[in-house]
C-alpha cells in the first residue's frame, strides 16, 4: 500500500559520470542513483525513492539531472542540499532543491532535455580534458556538419542512430535543436535538445555528425540515411567522457 | 665531466595536478618531474635530465610547462610526443616537441609567465569542476576587483603578496598584464602574466582580489599594501587546484 507522504521535493544533482556504471540502479554495480539514495535517505530520515530525468550511461557527466522524491520531512531545501553535500562523494553534488506540486514528475513532466557533447582536436592528449571530453586527432569540415545537422532537425524516426539494447517501441523523436560551436583550444560543442532520445543516441549523431567532418559521409546523404532506419549507416557511437546531460526543461508553474 | 650531447630538444608538457606534490622532485615524493624524467629517458635510451621554465605546486596545474633537456638520440619530435605519451600516466602528456638552439634554457631564457586561476561561484559545489577550480559561496564587486588590480601593474616590491619558504633574494617583480574575465556558470578568470612570481603569489594576489570583491580591503588601499610589503595586509592563499601554468613566452628565434 502506497503511504501518502507529506511533500514532493524535487532537485537537480551534478555529477562526474567517471567512476559510475551510469545512473540506474544496478545489483552490484555503483551507480549514481543507489549513492544518492542512501544520502537523501539519511537526511530526511527515512527510505526515499528517487526518480530521475532519465539515466545516463556508464562514464556520463550530468550538469542538471533533475530528480524528484516524496518525503514526510520538513525539511527546508537549502538544509536538505548542505545536508546531502556533506553526505556525498566529491563526484556528486545537489546543486538546487525546491518544494513541487505533487504532479511534477521528473521524467514525464519534462518537456525536453539537452545534451552537450564536447570533443577537443589535437595529435596530443590533452590530461585536463581527457575525463571530460572526446580526443579527435585530425581536424573536422564544421560547415559540413553543420549543414548535415540540419537535416536531424524536427520529427522523425532516429532508428539508424539508436544502439541495440534500447527499451523504447517506437524510434520516432523530435530534435528542437541541433547546434554545434566551435570553443577555444579546438573545441567543438554540440548541444542537442530533443522531445527523449533513444539509446545511445546522442553519442550516434555526434559519432555521425564527426564522420560527415571527416568527408566519410556526404551532408547530403543525411536525409537518406535517416530514411534508412540502418544502424550500418551511420557513423561511431562517440565514447562516454565528453557526454552531459546538461538540462531538462520543466513548466515553471510545477514548482512551489 | 659534461658530455656534451648532440641535441638539444624542447617540449611543453599539460598535466592535471591533483595526484603530484607539485612538478619539482623531491624524495619519497610523486612528482610531475620524476615520472617525466623516467618516460623521457626510456624513451631515448639513456638518462636525461629535465630543466622546466619553474616549479609548481602540489595540486597546482599546466596547460603548457615548457621543458627542455640534452639528448643523444635523434628521434624525431613527433615520434618522441608518441612515444612518451604511451608511457607517461593519463594525467601527464607531452603536447608539442621542437628542437631548439644549444642555448635556449626552459627558465633562464623564458621572457614572461602566464598563470590563470579559475573560481566559481555557487553556494553549493560542482564536482564537474572541484578538481580544477576554487569555489566561492557569494558574489563579488567584480568591478571593484578590477580597478585594485590595475595597482599591480608594472614593477614593484611584492613581499606582501610572498609566502613564507621561497628562495628569492629580493621580491622585486614586474606584473605586464592582470586580466579579470566574468565566464558563463558564475566563474572568474584570472590571467596574470609577469616576468617572474615569488612563491604562492599568484594564490596570494587572487585571495587578496578576492577580499577587495567582497569589500574586507578597498581597491584605493592596493597601493599601500605592496608599500606596506605586509602579507598580513593581503587575503588568503586561494586553493591550489584553480591555479594553472598557462604559458611561457619565449623569443622564437630560440626553436629549430
Amino acid at each position: 500500500m502506497d503511504v501518502l507522504l507529506k511533500h514532493r521535493l524535487a532537485f537537480t544533482v551534478e555529477y562526474r559520470g567517471t567512476n559510475y556504471s551510469g545512473w540506474q540502479s544496478q545489483n552490484h554495480k555503483n551507480t549514481v542513483c543507489d549513492i544518492l539514495t542512501e544520502a537523501v535517505s539519511k537526511i530526511v530520515d527515512h527510505k526515499v525513492t528517487l526518480f530521475s530525468s532519465g539515466r545516463t550511461d556508464l562514464g556520463v557527466h550530468a550538469l542538471k539531472q533533475y530528480v524528484h522524491f516524496d518525503t514526510d520531512s520538513d525539511i527546508q531545501t537549502g538544509c536538505f542540499c548542505l545536508g546531502v553535500n556533506t553526505i556525498l562523494p566529491d563526484d556528486i553534488a545537489v546543486r538546487k532543491c525546491w518544494h513541487v506540486k505533487p504532479e511534477f514528475d521528473a521524467r514525464k513532466s519534462a518537456i525536453d532535455k539537452t545534451y552537450l557533447y564536447k570533443l577537443y582536436i589535437s595529435p596530443t592528449r590533452s590530461p585536463l580534458r581527457d575525463l571530460t571530453h572526446a580526443q579527435l586527432y585530425f581536424p573536422l569540415n564544421v560547415a559540413e556538419m553543420k549543414r548535415a545537422a540540419e537535416a536531424l532537425i524536427g520529427e522523425h524516426d532516429f532508428a539508424a542512430f539508436r544502439a541495440t539494447g534500447g527499451y523504447s517501441h517506437t524510434s520516432v523523436r523530435t530534435i528542437y535543436e541541433l547546434r554545434i560551436e566551435e570553443a577555444s583550444d579546438n573545441e567543438i560543442h554540440f548541444y542537442v535538445r530533443g522531445n527523449g532520445f533513444l539509446y545511445n543516441m546522442v553519442r550516434i549523431i555526434v559519432g555521425t555528425l564527426v564522420y560527415v567532418g571527416k568527408g566519410k559521409i556526404k551532408a547530403d546523404d543525411m536525409p537518406g540515411i535517416l530514411l534508412s532506419r540502418d544502424r550500418k549507416r551511420t557513423g561511431k557511437t562517440m565514447v562516454p567522457q565528453g557526454l552531459y546531460l546538461y538540462d531538462v526543461t520543466y513548466d515553471e508553474s510545477l514548482f512551489l
